[in-house]
């Protein structure tokens, strides 16, 4: 395997990629300058070197900011007693952007597979874990994907937190189900169209 | 403008036809016999001359049933105190067929449009306000499109009959917005994102 | 099967529509009044009635022109000598919108399906035969869809009409392959790839 | 702007990648350990160290090849009187990979915008002009875009070698331009249908 084909593999592993556009992006490179190729390899080795994981709620954030916790864990105007658990950074920035949240977050990375065998090694919730048993948590929200996949997760935490006796005197909400933005009765699935039945308020 | 240019003309006011397709349309009909095309108009006629609209919630039915009223509007099991806004027949049988609502429906037929200038007469409400009067409703439900001119129509009716004092005692709802099937946190939109954040259960 | 569903089963028949689409067909026309649909149903019955198929060419005409062929057969100014086969008329119209055509045309109605049994009975080639028999033709242009169908009923029609020894002298031409409007070469698949390289001039 | 926006808005220079997909890039990495990052600008370094354009032909080609030119150039089989120009070498793999030319490429990077005002600077044309000069090239064939910008280059390109007086008894050819595989005439726009008519045979 050449270097081409090497990088177009390499390519291939990011998100909604797939060989033609791996392609694309190497040909992007080879055609910039020696300089440009430096400049971003070195923005993404500093990247990883100054960035660490939030040991409270799992994001990523600068070490420059010369804390041992992310900015929102810091802050003490966010609601340390209400955790909304997120799949990832993106998802926690839809929220942050749209100004709704004044509780904190916890990440877990990425959802479980179905017919995953070890999903205590899939999910690392020790830190979620942690919090629960020193923070005095009130309110947990699950908002994961609504698909099989994000049920299957919420079960599996709601589950392992209970078995753990973890989950005592504290809410625990989710994301409503019902119509988005742009729905029309008739093309609605039968399963969100009885969730935005029952839900009705 | 002849037979064909005609009768393409009718096509292209059908829903979600375009010129290219009424076009089609009208080959698809020269392509057949005169009497596929026979059958086809009497059906129509048939359709129209043998349907009525229930004078209770606007459906069409077949006024071979014998009654003045549809079958759900006769249905001794469905609770005449409850009703269900929504906007068109295909709506309700998507309702019918996920088998959630006993109670009865009312159809207006057609969203308002933004900047309907007459909003009275584009929506027919004299069936609905004579139930107000003497069926004893309890619980209305607006299932409206999530879009403007759903919220519009909504709204145009709500005021409308309180107006009219006629919503004294009747509880209010609407079909619950939130995620739906299949939605992603970070592709969710800001508005339906809060919906779902506020009606959290 | 009620009035509803016998016509919505008739529009299933129309191209490119599906259940769904056409129960909004018959929505629609419930809302219309009576006089409306009787002058839909005038109208099909009117283009059925007043329209036949020209004995040279295949295509459908308005009785009320006077005149047993269609006006492109009636043309005088429209080479004789030369014949576009194509599938349907709205590819005629096509052509004729563009202007670039001044020789006659010979719709066959639909392609053959791949493993027809009978391409004699699927395709009327008498039309075509007997003006082959007596008008001198000299050219005979192929313009069916670009995919195996087209393929398989222009050899079928090649195969057939030579069977009859009737192409002597008559140059066969088919429409161009290659690069469309809007192709760049690394998404072209590799057929027209070569279609293009080939022909290249 | 933090290391994070730095690296999206590198990501968004990619070809096809937007401010969300971008995102999704650095989440990707954030997650990947330091010895996966490590790996991957390794390559990238690796691949504009090692890889060097053709003088001939102006394609990438790993200096480990040991020759001056790329494979291709350096190949006795193939006819160096004989040019393809293509816009770039995704265009170039398709061809190799659909093996249906024999002769070689000339790469031009990148087809010019509309409205460009210094085409000369646009689009390196010495290696070419340098064939032309020593090779006894027979044939050129333009294989780029179909569309304005493709049109633009090919006729920059032709006119200024013509005004070098480069072009003397070398057949200049193109691509066909017709109908590609799964046209349908009817949806076939008329600028295409006109070569697809004018280059029949």
């Amino acid at each position: 395997m050449n270097e081409k084909e090497k990088l177009e593999k390499f390519f291939t592993q990011f998100p909604g990629i797939g060989p033609r556009q791996a392609k694309r992006f190497v040909s992007f490179l080879l055609f910039k300058d020696i300089i440009y190729v430096k400049n971003l390899t070195d923005t993404m080795l500093n990247l990883k070197q100054n960035i660490k994981r939030c040991p409270k709620c799992n994001t990523f954030f600068s070490i420059k900011n010369n804390y041992n916790v992310c900015n929102i864990c810091m802050d003490p105007r966010r609601d340390k007693k209400k955790i909304l658990i997120l799949e990832k950074n993106a998802d926690l920035e839809i929220f942050e952007k749209a100004s709704i949240w004044k509780g904190t977050y916890f990440l877990i990375g990425k959802n479980l597979k179905i017919n995953d065998e070890n999903p205590e090694k899939s999910i690392s919730l020790s830190p979620l874990m942690n919090r629960l048993k020193t923070d005095n948590v009130e309110e947990i929200i699950f908002g994961l994907s609504i698909n099989p996949e994000g049920d299957i997760t919420k079960d599996f935490i709601k589950n392992y937190l209970e078995e753990q006796n973890l989950l005592k005197n504290i809410k625990i909400n989710e994301l409503a189900r019902g119509l988005s933005l742009g729905s029309e009765i008739d093309h609605s699935d039968p399963i969100t169209l009885k969730s935005a039945f029952y839900n009705r308020k």
